[in-house]
């Protein structure tokens, strides 16, 4: 019946029926699932201890499964992973950092933000006793910047966002109101239309953008309002429309609207491994650390791996009736292994996303101090591509750290990736001290993870060369062994794509147990 | 040389260089003042001890005055005020609430958030050790609601916020590639423009605004993007624009936009009144508590205050050499002064807006579990105007307290103010009950506050006949008295205002005491 409803194309009505009935905005997670009836000594051997791992580990005990889980490093977490104070990594190459952080600060080198609708693992996060803050997204403080606009220098995300909105506002309520339109809009809708832009754009009664008290109260003022003699505001003169769109600041106009950034947001209270941290106190009896595994096999009566105890244990065995691989393809594909070869072409076809972070901390918050910016995200041209400020500790005394760049895709991550440690921190502190010229006197120390020499991933997220084509014999079961993970999602690079891809493949897993 | 560069509007360049040099976008507030030098014995009375009161005292201490507050009530704050836990609070008329809450839930009935350019409070708050955290103002899954559209039932404001933008965008795109507007948009810019309006808008090739995977990841899925098999997104169908411009929801587009409500805002952890708990570790020792002042009289050789101990001291005198003034206008007026003329006119003619806040407190976070909003505000039609869901704990289970309504001016808040609490709280219920039928079922128990009906300020903020006219007689130095507070200001209601209008009036006292 809703299907019918669906295709009535533009009916609000109709959509508004949906809505009410629970259908429209529908998510994949509907609350903590409920597996039960394993079959007396049943057990899956779980190779991973990322958070698609440590999901299917938590829930596969549960549903009465015996549960073996492989980690290659020393914690569990995998990308959910937090560089604290004290900490020390070493990249592949060989290059050591250690974090110099002051006591209590951190870098999330991988994920750093967790999305309202991402249901599942915010439910796992209340589950596990994991303490949310907001992570700030969307600052109307923070600065838009690329080099050849304004001279170079940043401008703030207020002042571009409301002169576009309002600019435009005023281009299509002039020509509306000119008649210029009365091909597309109704009369009935034409002064609603006008009254609305009117009010999203702060036009004055000519449907005029310009400097007033009014805009001002959207852009910002010249001198804010005050008390006692001499308190009036004063307003600032709007950019105008040709230089706004001339400085192309408008590309980053829409980023914190989508979904994946729209506000409310979330961080855990200390770091994203504080999550891992929480999985750990449940199934950290299930996990063997420092595992690394050298040979994935299964044959009609089960799976066994073989792995080095990189502890100096040797080489170990285990053995399971059925296995949950969230071991990331990058990885994978490098171990023998007898999947069938439809998955094993999938596996070896999947390229891993470069990615860099750098963890700057500075003396002191000169960005909330000096320019009262607390939390949010500046985003420049410049290879750093954003600075966020820490969505914590607001107003503190002491050093703090911020993201002093975060690296996507594209070709900058592989230069960075080619450069040692202290040169990728020369690097973003050269370009981030265009933005914030205090960068050089107040600079403390730093980090920077460059993804694609993360030894146990070698990459931030799986991507696929065909995913339409290849998804389907990547999630599916191959015999007794079925792959989970964010590479396996929509969600990729998203916690909630790992945490989703494990639930469906356990779910799956079971009910080829239990009904064959 | 700046006014003359300020004329030449519309210069994106010469407005960057008043950018660069620190003079746009101006604070009336520029870091702590510094009074010193306070001539030996020289004594202010402060009369009340909410934000400017308190400010007074803990400046004009630091300067070297001898410093006496007088305060009505039994705690420092004013309308910095919160209602806790085992609070119990009278309201005129006689009618008692007690304040049922769970341990550590909260009602703030005056202010309750601090916009991020209010730089003197949060610079006290930093000073005082107040520990903040941010209010989440704008959250895009609250709803928004007519009684008149979409047949009562709310809507998310992500849905009306990208369609209208959508379809506004669509429309400006096509006229502009039509050639319709080529009498406004020059050839220069057109290109830049629809790109803007295609990025901005999230149109398509086409530059129209349409179902898709594009869209939806802005205004929302039908079936969200999930991991494993059978994952894969669905789009949601855009409302037609004629039904957003009908509904009217767009009127509350703008809202969060402005500087007063610009991300990132603040709220201090446990409650607004941490403030005053700040200033009173500072300067608790100088304020006498339940002190009703009963005449304020001033002649050349000093201010001689008469009051009652409500405590049972029966009447008392103060004296000193000057007085910072802070009560409110509308109690001012009630007590016997001798100050001018002129300004006992604007004392008089003032009136105070009424506004009624409500705190209702549920056995759980419905609109979290069920509903997936995590603070935020949503806005209606209905009298209660809007309802804010709690800016903290998120995720914890057991009783929670959200904002039942802020009605602020308007005959709403003097329907209010003519019912008893408990009238109140039913009407409450029965509005929020259409939002969220979750209500009935979830209340627990709730308090309400009529600020026509708080008996110490007798009203919310002070309103001016005519600002413009009377303003500076209101902020001048009367003799021997300096007025101060939020209604002496060009932020009335806001707390920034009380504290800048201290400020200004103390800094004033100072230099006349200083130079005569």
């Amino acid at each position: 019946m809703l299907q019918i409803v669906g295709t009535a194309a533009g009916s609000a009505a109709m959509l508004h029926a949906m809505s009410v009935m629970g259908h429209a905005q529908g998510s994949t997670y509907s609350g903590p699932i409920k597996l039960d009836g394993a079959p007396e000594g049943t057990k899956v051997l779980v190779l991973g201890a990322g958070l698609a791992g440590l999901t299917a580990a938590l829930e596969l005990r549960a549903a009465g499964y015996e549960v073996e889980v492989l980690e290659f490093r020393e914690k569990a977490g995998g990308r959910c992973w937090t560089l604290h104070s004290g900490d020390s990594y070493t990249e592949l190459g060989g290059e050591t950092q250690n974090v110099d952080f002051a006591e209590g600060n951190y870098l999330n080198p991988g994920p750093w933000r967790i999305p309202h609708y991402h249901h599942a693992i915010l439910d796992y996060c209340r589950r596990l006793g994991v303490q949310l803050e907001p992570f700030i997204q969307k600052n109307y403080n923070t600065y838009l910047h690329r080099q050849d606009a304004f001279g170079g220098k940043p401008v703030r995300f207020k002042e571009i966002a409301t002169d576009h909105r309002g600019h435009t506002s005023e281009l299509l309520a002039k020509a509306v109101d000119q008649g210029k339109l009365d091909d597309m809009v109704t009369a009935d809708d034409r002064e609603a239309l006008l009254e609305s832009l009117k009010t999203v754009g702060v036009l004055n009664e000519k449907y005029e953008y310009v400097e007033s008290l009014d805009t001002a109260y959207y852009r910002g003022y010249s001198k804010t309002p005050g008390g006692g003699l001499d308190a009036a505001p004063e307003p600032t003169a709007p950019i105008d429309l040709s230089t706004i769109l001339d400085s192309r600041l408008w590309t980053w106009l829409a980023t914190h609207e989508s979904l994946n950034h729209q506000l409310t947001m979330f961080q855990p209270v200390g770091g994203m491994d504080q999550i891992a941290r929480g999985f750990e106190r449940e199934v950290g009896d299930l996990i063997t650390y420092n595992a690394k595994v050298l040979s994935l096999q299964q044959d009609e009566d089960g799976v066994t791996v073989t792995w080095e105890d990189t502890g100096g244990g040797g080489q170990q065995t285990s053995t399971a009736d059925y296995c949950v691989c969230t071991i990331p393809f990058s990885i994978l594909g490098q171990i023998d292994h007898n999947l069938s070869g439809e998955l094993s072409s999938v596996i070896d076809s999947m390229f891993y996303n470069g990615s860099v972070k750098w963890g700057l901390e500075f003396n002191r918050r000169f960005w909330e101090e000096d320019e009262h910016i607390y939390g949010g995200v500046s985003y420049t041209d410049l290879p750093i591509t954003q600075i966020s400020y820490p969505s914590t500790g607001y107003l503190s005394g002491g050093p703090a750290v911020l993201l002093g760049g975060y690296t996507w895709r594209g070709p900058n991550s592989f230069e960075f990736n080619a450069m040692t440690p202290q040169e990728r921190l020369e690097v973003a502190l050269e370009y981030g001290s265009r933005i914030h010229p205090q960068y050089r006197d107040e600079f403390k120390t730093g980090v920077s993870v460059s993804w694609h020499k993360v030894p146990w991933v070698l990459g931030c997220s799986g991507i696929w060369q065909d995913k339409d084509r290849d998804y389907e014999a990547a999630a599916k079961i191959d015999r007794r062994v079925v792959c989970a993970g964010e590479h396996i999602s929509y969600l990729p690079a998203w916690q909630e794509g790992a945490i989703l891809s494990s639930l469906d493949a356990i779910t799956r897993l079971h009910d080829k147990i239990k009904n064959g």
